[in-house]
C-alpha cells in the first residue's frame, strides 16, 4: 500500500520549518473530521526565511517553479506539525495557486506544477493530483512569488 | 420537472471540446459522492482554441462577457465529459470568476454574468445561481480574458 | 456560553445595510445545512455607500485594514438578514481576502487583520479565527480596496 511518509522518505526531502501565522489565522483546520483546509501558504526555505521576488522581473520562470516546490514543503511541514505524519492525508481536493508575476506572464501551470508535481510523488498520481486554479496576482505578501491554499481529503 | 438537459436543448448551445489539463491537475473532482469541485477553467472556443486578450485595452467589456459565458460552456462540456448529462447537477454552489483587466477596470460583476446567466438559464434561476466573487487578476494562463473555477452539488 | 450576539452588543458595533447582489449570485448559501457560504463582500458603510481606492496610492494601509473591518462588519449585515442572529454561525471555516492594492504592496495580512480581528471580537479567538489567505489583486469592482469571502459552519 502507498505510503506518503514511506515515499517522503525515498524522495530525500527535507521540510523547512512550518510556518507561524502571520495574521490572526490558522494554517491549517479540520472540518468534520475529514477535509483539512491549509491557509496560503508561502516558500519558506529550511533556514526559516522566505524566497522573495517577482516572477518575469526580479525571478525567472524557473525560479518561480522551485518556489512553487517550496511552497508545497512547507505545505507539508504544516501537515507533518499537525498530524505527525504525511500518511494522514488520503487525497488532494483542491489546490489554489497563486504568483506574484509580471502582467504579461502566460505560463502560471508551468510554475504551479512546481507544487503540484510533489504532491503527486508524496500521494501518488491519482489521490496525490486534485481540482486545481493556477493564475497571476497583483502583488502577494512580503513578495514572494507564489502563494497556495489548498484543500485534503484526510484518510 | 426542470432538465438541465432539455433546457441545454432548447437553447440551442452548442458546446466546445472538454479541455485537456494544461498541467498536474484534475479537471473536475467529486468530493463525498455529491460535490464537484471544477478547476479553473478558460474560454475554449467551438473549434478547441482559446479566447484571448486583456479587458481594457485588448479586448471590451462585452468581448469580456462573452468570454465567460464561453468559460461557462467550457465548464458544461467538462460535466458532460464526465458524468454523460448536466443534469448530474443538482444546483450550483459558488462560482469564482477572475478577469485578466487592466489595474482601472471595475465591472467585473458585469463580465462575470456573462458565466451567470448561462448556468441560471442551463439548470434554473434558484438552482443554477450560487455564491460569488468577481475579482481582477494581475494576469492569467495564456492570457485569456476569464478564468472560472466552480463548486456543484450533484443529484 | 459565549454568545455572539451579546458579544457584538457589548462591542457597541453597527451595522450596514446588508448587500444586495451586484450580479446573477446569493451573497449567502448553505451546503448541506451546516457550511455557510458568503459571497465576495465589499466595504458598505452605514449609509450604504462603498468604501473605495486603492491601497499604496489612494488610500493608506491603515485605511485598508479599516476597509477590511468594515467588510467585515458587511458580512454580518448578510449573516443577521440570513438568519436573524450572529449566533447561528459555530466558526469561521475559511477567509479569503482580497486586497486591491499597488504592485509593490507587501502587508496584505496587517490589512486582512482587520476582518480577522472583528470575526475573532464577535465569534471567539478559536471559533472565530478559520484557515485564510491574504492576497494582492489587478483590481476589484467599483474600486473597492478590499473584498472579502468566507466559510462558516453554522450551529
Amino acid at each position: 500500500m502507498y505510503n506518503a511518509d514511506e515515499q517522503f522518505e525515498k524522495l530525500g526531502l527535507v521540510l523547512p520549518p512550518a510556518p507561524k501565522p502571520l495574521g490572526v489565522y490558522k494554517p491549517a483546520l479540520v472540518v468534520d473530521g475529514k477535509f483539512l483546509y491549509l491557509s496560503g501558504h508561502g516558500p519558506v526555505k529550511t533556514d526559516g526565511a522566505l524566497i522573495k521576488g517577482r516572477v518575469g522581473s526580479q525571478l525567472t520562470e524557473v525560479d518561480g517553479k522551485l518556489a512553487a516546490r517550496q511552497v508545497a514543503l512547507t505545505m507539508l511541514a504544516t501537515i507533518k506539525a499537525n498530524f505527525g505524519s504525511l500518511h494522514a492525508v488520503g487525497r488532494v481536493i483542491k489546490v489554489f495557486g497563486m504568483v506574484n508575476c509580471t502582467p504579461d506572464y502566460e505560463r502560471h501551470p508551468y510554475i504551479i506544477n512546481g507544487c503540484s508535481e510533489l504532491f503527486a510523488a508524496v500521494w501518488g498520481a491519482d489521490d496525490g493530483v486534485g481540482a486545481r486554479s493556477a493564475v497571476g496576482m497583483g502583488s502577494l505578501p512580503d513578495n514572494i512569488p507564489v502563494e497556495i491554499e489548498a484543500i485534503f481529503e484526510l484518510r
